[in-house]
């Protein structure tokens, strides 16, 4: 679907909308919480001071009422949309980004900040520890959605938007949205949770864990300590590829690589020999020369803890909420499934809370929060509309 | 449901099956392929001289007639039943196979083996190879479920055994009944193969694949040659936990740990916090105990490979097959969902086989075949008995 469609709704609807099409972009930097005015985190530990990565595209308008936020999943970054320069391939929402696209610039001012503990510029474990003036390695403090949420809010602040228009997110960056609507319910307008959970259940820590397992077991880790030598490559390729295979569906295997046997170059007897070994072997080894395994660890641990819910009753974490809610979930998606984003709807309409729900009819699984933009970016664009135009009670009367 | 619904249905049936209940049972070893009288495989290297471990439960009739081979999964052995001399744990699948029991040792005679390539007493890549008198390695060659089949057929040839009563599995198990049906039609009387396959998909290779890329990635593997130093554990442990999680359901991970924690003693950071992550740790240790890296690499080899179609179509192969079929899902088992049961079913009755299907209630997951013999039990025994009775048309007229 993903490029084709795109290209086919463009034919259809007229307008230009290639890859890439907000242009060059560039990634910034906010640096808060400067000693002594540290950052607490839910675990009560303080740290500063700390920067995050972002980005932002399309023009804030003079109220302030068009910001979007768009936090990222697992392995994602401030970059969403349009390209760095000297750079072809765009950000990683950029089907869904851009001017005339789902998430409209010409009409939005989108905001997407790296998260708290990543290493995509944000402060992180393998930031430098001003303290040791090492990086932290596993000296960072654990983090968790909400500190994620918190750091955000504090980038918000800076940028002087006191209501964002909404928070859409998938998967980790749905979490991060159901944190923005428990956390700072008068902060949002809308919030659109794509793929998502109120909590992470055994199946999905577990998961995380052997993943979390497999950097630990490479001697290369060495405890976190190892941004002076080697990384533990073999490690994290291995988690990537437990997690790739999460993201995609039987079904979308089964399309894309049936049981099509490709040999490795110089094979032995157990080199990749199926297709699909080999797409896991590159997409595994390509994610260690772009992501920090000590990252990994403290993010998919965030993940882990996850559970909005924390005590508080189905019916009661989203009381007074005004926001209006989209929830959108994906038929072949097993990692989060659908029964998971309708107990959100759930949650929304026995608060009270003007939610909607949608699933949308896919094969590409987890992924499909990524691949499927064409549906979404309707439903989106629709949902959003309405919102901008202060015609939804929690919208503003300028 | 497992040992507590053995017990009650045991004080209901005023049966006393007690675990075990077979007492003491003998491994036994049976040499074949002496040189220069070769084995074949499939892949046209040959090897010998060869061993299968074996044991057997019950007293094979005086007509030869009432033998049941039962071939194991992935990660068992040619212990089904009873205990060892000294071990208080029972045989893999006891709660099955004993006196009384749904595989009646009253009645059948009970035969299983230790498979080609395997680590429990059969010739496979931690066995001395006579050529070089030190271990195999990876100097051992592929094997394939056809391979593992003929040899078997040795066996039962060996042991006398003209038509097998009927051939029973799971998961890998099953790969082996379907391969005695497409190989060795006239050679049985009934067939059941349970929560298995017609061919592997590629998801269940992908996650096959990364268990062997978690053991390989492990420095101690040493491209096999680890048997004089240190085993790759950590690899190992990784590659058992990935297919721990798929042996479980969602909802049996739900019921069993929930998110309760309980952090491992001396914890840091990234230890085992949850329970479902110490559940997976400690299965993964205590795996490395009891199995070889080698054969774990060789026989989810032999398991990826596995295509009983083969270019063949689903009406034909199973064409001329007299043995009567009983075809067993689980519900909750996403490894081998039970379209794939019902596939084997439509090859059948494509082919006009005497082919019977039952899915069964259970959130045990994949695991379900070990776990819910309560079920199983009367299915098969009820399944067997006309077969043993000669009622059935595939049945002796002595």
């Amino acid at each position: 679907m993903n490029k084709l469609s795109q290209e086919i709704r463009s034919l259809y609807s007229g307008q230009t909308q290639t890859i890439g099409s907000l242009g060059n972009v560039e990634t910034k930097y906010f640096t808060f919480a400067n000693p002594p005015d540290l950052f607490t985190l839910e675990s009560g530990e303080k740290i500063g001071p700390l920067t995050l990565a972002y980005e932002t595209y399309g023009t804030l308008d003079e109220g302030k009422t068009n910001a979007v936020l768009i936090p990222h999943a697992l392995s994602g970054d401030a970059h969403v949309a349009g390209t760095h320069p000297g750079e072809k391939k765009p950000g990683w929402w950029d089907d869904m980004v851009g001017p005339g696209k789902g998430i409209d610039t010409d009409k939005y001012f989108v905001v997407c900040s790296n998260v708290l503990g990543g290493c995509k510029g944000s402060t992180g474990p393998c930031s430098t520890n001003p303290q040791t003036r090492k990086p932290y390695g596993l000296g960072f403090p654990i983090v968790t959605i909400g500190d994620i949420v918190e750091a955000q809010r504090h980038l918000i602040d800076y940028l002087g938007i006191e209501k964002l228009l909404a928070v859409v997110g998938g998967s980790m960056g749905g979490m991060q949205v159901l944190q923005w609507m428990v956390g700072y319910p008068d902060r949002i307008r809308a919030a659109v949770p794509v793929a998502t959970a109120l909590k992470h259940t055994p199946q999905q820590i577990a998961f995380n864990a052997v993943g979390r397992q497999a950097v630990m077991a490479d001697p290369e880790w060495k405890k976190g300590n190892y941004y002076t030598s080697s990384v533990p490559a073999k490690g994290l390729a291995v988690a990537r590829m437990i997690g790739h295979i999460t993201y995609m569906s039987d079904a979308s295997m089964a399309e894309k690589f049936g049981r099509r046997t490709k040999p490795e170059k110089g094979s032995f007897k157990f080199s990749a020999e199926y297709e699909v070994e080999g797409y896991l072997r590159y997409k595994g080894d390509n994610f260690v020369k772009r992501f920090d395994a000590n990252s990994y660890l403290y993010i998919t641990k965030a993940i882990d803890c996850f559970n909005i819910l924390n005590g508080h009753s189905l019916d009661s974490i989203f009381k007074g909420l005004k926001a209006k809610v989209l929830v959108l979930a994906f038929k072949s998606d097993w990692l989060y499934p659908s029964h998971q984003s309708q107990e959100i709807v759930k949650a929304c309409k026995l608060a009270g809370v003007d939610a909607s729900y949608c699933e949308l009819n896919s094969t590409y699984g987890h992924d499909a929060f990524l691949l499927e933009t064409e549906e979404q970016a309707k439903l989106i664009s629709h949902f959003l509309r309405p919102v901008s135009n202060g015609k939804h009670y929690g919208g503003y009367q300028a």
